[in-house]
């Protein structure tokens, strides 16, 4: 039997990356992507989705979300990141499809009530269509199978503060919606994305097993590495988004704690996703009586990245 | 030569502790004590102080400081933790003594300015008094050798909320003032405090050697002792404010990390240390340009509770 997921998604590189491998996987079903701004502005990352369907040669719907934030005022968009085209500035040539009718709230609404129970929500990006489909509609709560998010740090550091990382703080009102909302939430941070450097030594075997899609994700990939090699030192690039896919289709390769996850709104802390283990209790009652997230802390960055080149290699 | 400290503390029975150890160090000059709200109302910690100096047979001076919080509400005293009269409830007589005509701000100012660059803060509280002082005198923020504070939380879990401690969360807007002063600031929190468990074999030898303050000591300390066995299952209790006297003494017993911190002060996050290791930087700036502090992240605690045993003992 095959997964169910929706991935709501910026695209942005990484997102690249998770995208193609979700394709890639016989065990899941891709009912559609959903798009957010984030990495880049909302009509960018509906045409790179758009792009990436056509890349991968499948029929899958992409529906158009949120262009700002529930709450706060937009951030600047990361293009020293992800380039301004959320694909590394490679000059790809524009897709021949368009945009679902429905937005992505009213995307996900509709599927989850068409296969109560069955569908993974995959968000690799600002939590504002997630924010705004359980706003419309709060009984999907309970009709969805797991939220699986990148996203948040509860022990390592922020990457935009030292306690925020960058899609919670690009809408932190819509993140603690999600993190309250009575549905298994499974959060991969920076605590187990900031474990696995992705290399070209991996892209480019991909590339040549798989010269289509490997080709395109190479060439994404070399702003996304540059940033990461000056900035960081690193020999590679952070595996955020397609951690995610990884987790979705073996959850062993993690290790989870289990707690309350809350959001920071407000002032130098905003974005912050504060960790309560579970069974323990403060006089502060901000966590008392919520959902039990379940936090990675660890990942086998081998297994990882193997699975990873493994489907993309196929 | 001795160091000269002012204790500003709210005893509180690890500030009894801290306070007759101080006491007993010919290494250290106490100028004075002074007092403000925190584990007891104000005009406890008062008494409290006084009746520590009368116990230890000094002459000290005891100037009482503020009664609530700069900004927020005040929070509910902890007599779970202290007792209602902050030494355990064991009714101990009222002191003969009494305060000092300046507040505890005006004092700390008068002996600063008195003794330019040779006066070390030591401080067991929450920070109003430090807060009030920078704002009637900043000059002093040059003239002070050390502040070093028992207080916060830099990777450790807090202990009113999961991010924050409870000396900083009861006057979160003075203590982001302390922090961003420009004086040397040391913290020894929760990262450090949590790690030294001092338990009542410690306790009985000082009596024995010390019967008049190691008595009192004990009397005190078994309140604050079943709390934490009840609470956290320990064999003891955490040696908070004295872990402040025993780096004054000897900071080779600690391990400290440099870098900016900053005090969340709205939302679910007050009262939380946000600390920004010395180097990184971050696209939110409010760690920018600020003071370098001194976070204590690891201790010796056998050598410092050696350090208690003994200078008690003499």
């Amino acid at each position: 039997m095959t997964r169910k997921i929706i991935i709501d998604t910026d695209p942005g590189i990484d997102d690249a990356m998770a995208i193609l491998f979700a394709f890639q996987c016989s065990e899941l079903e891709v009912l559609g992507l959903t798009t957010t701004y984030g990495n880049v502005p909302v009509e960018i990352s509906t045409k790179n989705a758009i792009t990436l369907t056509e890349i991968a040669g499948v029929n899958v719907p992409v529906a158009q979300g949120v262009a700002v934030p529930s709450v706060i005022a937009p951030r600047p968009f990361p293009d020293f990141v992800h380039g301004k085209d959320g694909f590394g500035d490679i000059n790809y040539p524009d897709p021949k499809g368009s945009a679902h009718a429905l937005s992505a709230a009213e995307f996900i609404i509709e599927q989850v009530k068409a296969h109560p129970g069955e569908v993974t929500i995959v968000a690799l990006g600002p939590l504002g269509n997630l924010g705004k489909a359980l706003e419309l509609a709060p009984e999907i709560a309970d009709l969805v199978d797991e939220v699986v998010l990148m996203g948040g740090a509860a022990k390592e550091y922020g990457n935009v503060s030292p306690v925020a990382e960058a899609n919670i703080i690009n809408d932190p009102h819509a993140a603690d919606k999600v993190f309250t909302a009575p549905w298994q939430v499974t959060m991969i941070g920076l605590d187990v994305t900031h474990q696995v450097c992705l290399g070209n030594d991996v892209l480019e075997r991909i590339r040549a097993k798989n010269p289509s899609q490997g080709g395109f994700l190479y060439d994404c990939a070399q702003f996304y590495i540059n940033f990461y090699s000056d900035r960081f030192n690193m020999d590679g690039c952070y595996f955020h988004d397609a951690s995610t896919i990884a987790y979705v289709l073996d959850p062993s390769i993690f290790e989870v704690e289990l707690g309350a996850v809350r959001v920071a709104c407000e002032g130098i802390a905003m974005g912050q996703t504060i960790f309560r283990p579970e069974g323990v209790s403060y006089p502060e009652p901000h966590w008392d009586n919520m959902p039990v997230t379940q936090v990675c802390m660890e990942v086998d960055g081998e297994r990882m990245l193997k699975l990873f080149e493994d489907k993309l290699s196929a």
